[in-house]
C-alpha cells in the first residue's frame, strides 16, 4: 500500500489541501473534524485505508489506522487503533483539547456510522464536515488537475476506438460492453465515486434513440430504462437502428480522480435536426469556454446556455424532452458530482481551478440524444478543456 | 418502467414479502416504517424509483413517488408527491394514525438523509428499520431463490469461458477484463449492490500468487492491493506467473439478486500443498452442505470448517496468511452481504431458505488463493447448491 501523503514530494501537495479545509473550518467555527469516508480519506491522505483522519483547525492531521490497515513503522502522527472510540482517550493522553465543536461527515456516512463518531464526542457541538470538505475540494490544486487531464487524455484514448467497437446489428448495450472493456484496459479503475444515493450506475451510459428520454430515477443528466429495473439507468439493450444518435457518457476514473466526456456518434443518417441541435451545443461550450471567467456566478452559465438554445428554437430539446433536468454542469474531481451545480440561481462565483463538466445536451424525439461535454479547469482567461477529442456528430 | 409489485402475477409474492416486513416490526413493536434505500425499495416493490415506501405493521404499503418517477394511473396506494415532508399531511387527510414509532434506515441511508425523515415524524420514536428489514429478507421465498439460482447459472456459464480468456503473458487484470466481457455479454448488470461503506469494488476480484495475501481496507474475504490507491483491492496488474493459481470471485448480479462463486485455476503446475488445501476446501464444503441443517447456528458452521482445516495441518493458511479474516461466508440476496454472517459466536439459527455463500478458502505463500465458494439455499436436507460449475483446481 502506498500512502502518498507520506512520500516526502507529496508533502507540500497535501499541507496546500490541509490548508484548504482549515480554512473552511475557520469560516464555520469548526475546532476538529473526523473524516471516515473514502472519497475524504482519498483528499486528504492519497488512499483509501481503514481508519479515521482527525483534524484540528489549527494542526497537522493525525491519522488513525484500525486493522487490517497497519500504520507504517516510519509514519509521524499515524496510529494503530482499535477502534474509533478511544479516540478522545487519545485525545487526552496526547494533551490536546477535547474540540468545543467536531464535524463529522453527514452527507458522506451512514446514519449509524455518524451517530457512532458523535457519541466519542458527547459535549462537543456537532457540524457537518461534508460541506465543509466540498468547498474545500471544489477548487483543486495543480497536481489534481495534473491527474484530471491524465483521465481526459485516457477517456479521450478510449474514445478512438469507439467506431472500430460498433459491428453491424449491435445493441446499444454490446456496444457499451466493448468500450467498457477498451476503457478497462487503457486502466480506467471501473468504479463510479459519486455523493448521495442516487447515482447507481456500472460502467457508463450508451444511449440511443428514444431510450435518450425515458425517464430514470438517477441525478444523471440525461436518463435510459436500462434492462432491469434493479438497475433502470442507460441502455436498454434494443438495436442501434440507422438514423438514430449514440451518445456516450463513460466512466472516466483512472487514478482516484474523474473526468467526464460525451461524445455522440450516429448510425448510417441522422435529420437535420439532430444535426443542428448537436452544433448548438458545441457553440454553447464555445460561448462558456469564454465567458466562464472567475467571478462570474455560475448561473450565468446556465442561463446563457438556455438563452442560446432558445435563440436557435431549440428549447424543447434542451437538456431532454419528455424527461428534462435543470441543470448543464456540475463539478467534478475525485467524485463525479461535486460543488457546484451549474444551475439557475446558483449565485456560487467561479473560482481559478474549479473544475467543472459541461454538458448542453439535446434529445431529439425518435432520434437520440445529441451533444457534448467536456471536463473544464477555470483559468484566468476562460476554460481550459480537459477533455479534449473531435466533437463533431461521429458515423458510427 | 416496470414496477413488478403492480403485475398481478407478483401480487402473492410481494404480499409474502409485506408479511415478512410486518411479522419483524410487530417483534420490535414498530408501528410504521419509510423506505427510501434502493437495496430495501427492489425487495418491497421489485424496481428502483424516487421516492419512498410507507408501511405500518397492519396495513398494506403506500408508495411514493417523487418526479421524474410517476405513480402509474392504474397503480393502488401510490401517490406523486414533491417530497417527503407531505408525507405527514397525507397521512392525516387519509384519517390514518401519525405512528408512535417510525422505522427508518439508519444502516442504509446517509445521516442527512435519515435526519431529514426524522423531521417528518417529530413526536413519533424513531427505531432502526434497516436491521428489521436485514432480517426480513434473511429468509428468501421460492421466487427469490429462482433468481438466484438464475445468476447461478448465468455465472457458471460465464465461468465456463475462462480458459479460453486467457492468453500467455496476461496480468492478472487482463484476464479479469476478458471475464468482465464475457460476464457483461452474459446479462451481469455490472453494479455491485453492497451494505456498508466497506466494500468498494468494480466487477470482481481476481488473485493471485502473492497478491491472494495483501492487505486491504474492505470487507472481502481476500484482500489484493489492487492497481491503484484509490481501489485497494484485488488483481495488482502483474503477470501471472507459472505455478501460481488465479482466484476467479467475480459479480453474480443479472435480475436485481446475486450469486457469489469463486473457483481457481492454476498456470502450468501448483503445488502439492496448494492442492491439498483446495482439497479441503471442498471436502469442508461437502461437510457443510451435510451439516447445515434448519435449525442448527451459524457459527457451527465456521467451527467445523476451522476444525477440518485444524485436521488437514492447514490452519495457518487458512481464510488468509498474513492478513486472515474471521468468518467463511455470509448471506447473499439484492446485497453480497446480508445476514447472517458465517462467524465464531453467531448464534443465529439457520432457516429454511436463508440464502448464504460459503467460501472456505486459504492463501499460500507464493503461489496464492485456493478454494471454492458456492451460493447456497438452505433446505429442509441439507444446503442445496444455487452455482453449480466444476470445482476442480483447473488448468487455465
Amino acid at each position: 500500500m502506498i500512502y502518498p501523503y507520506l512520500q516526502p514530494s507529496m508533502k507540500e501537495e497535501f499541507a496546500l489541501r490541509y490548508a484548504k479545509v482549515k480554512n473552511e473550518m475557520k469560516k464555520e467555527g469548526c475546532e476538529a473534524i473526523l473524516i471516515a469516508s473514502s472519497t475524504n480519506m482519498l483528499y486528504l491522505c492519497g488512499a483509501i485505508f481503514r481508519g479515521y483522519i482527525f483534524l484540528y483547525a489549527d494542526r497537522d492531521p493525525v491519522v488513525f489506522m484500525v486493522a487490517p490497515s497497519v500504520a507504517p513503522a516510519d509514519a509521524a502522527n499515524t496510529y494503530d487503533i482499535r477502534k474509533p472510540e478511544v479516540i478522545s482517550g487519545w485525545i487526552e493522553e496526547h494533551n490536546l483539547p477535547i474540540p468545543d465543536s467536531i464535524g463529522l461527515e453527514m452527507d458522506d456516512l451512514l446514519y449509524s456510522e455518524v451517530e457512532r463518531l458523535m457519541n466519542i464526542f458527547p459535549g462537543s457541538a456537532k457540524m457537518n464536515a461534508s460541506s465543509m470538505m466540498r468547498r474545500a475540494r471544489m477548487v483543486k490544486t495543480d497536481f489534481e488537475i495534473q491527474k484530471m487531464r491524465e483521465d481526459g487524455m485516457h477517456q479521450a484514448k478510449s474514445y478512438s476506438h469507439v467506431p472500430k467497437c460498433y459491428k453491424e446489428g449491435m445493441t446499444d448495450l454490446e456496444l457499451q460492453i466493448e468500450v467498457e472493456r477498451i476503457l478497462r484496459l487503457e486502466g480506467c479503475l471501473g468504479y463510479l465515486r459519486a455523493a448521495g444515493s442516487r447515482m447507481e450506475l456500472n460502467l457508463g451510459s450508451v444511449l440511443s434513440g428514444d431510450n435518450a428520454d425515458a425517464s430514470s430515477p438517477y441525478d444523471f443528466s440525461m436518463g435510459g430504462a436500462g434492462v432491469d429495473p434493479s438497475l433502470p439507468v442507460g441502455a436498454d439493450g434494443k438495436t442501434i437502428r440507422p438514423g438514430t444518435t449514440v451518445m456516450l457518457d463513460m466512466n472516466g476514473g483512472f487514478n482516484g480522480y474523474q473526468s467526464d466526456m460525451t461524445r455522440t456518434w450516429y448510425l448510417e443518417s441522422v435529420s437535420d435536426l439532430a444535426r443542428k441541435a448537436h452544433e448548438c451545443s458545441r457553440s454553447i461550450l464555445r460561448e462558456l469556454e469564454k465567458i466562464a471567467l472567475p467571478g462570474v456566478p455560475v448561473s450565468a452559465l446556465y442561463d446563457r446556455a438556455l438563452e442560446m438554445a432558445k435563440e436557435a428554437e431549440l428549447e424543447d430539446y434542451f437538456m431532454g424532452h419528455n424527461r428534462k433536468v435543470k441543470f448543464i454542469g456540475h463539478g467534478i474531481g475525485i467524485e463525479l458530482n461535486e460543488q457546484p451545480v451549474v444551475m439557475p440561481r446558483n449565485d456560487q462565483p467561479l473560482l481559478e481551478n474549479m473544475t467543472i463538466a459541461l454538458e448542453p445536451k439535446f434529445v431529439i424525439p425518435h432520434v437520440g440524444a445529441v451533444g457534448v461535454e467536456n471536463t473544464y479547469r477555470v483559468g484566468k482567461e476562460g476554460l481550459d478543456n480537459l477533455t479534449i477529442f473531435p466533437e463533431e456528430l461521429m458515423e458510427l
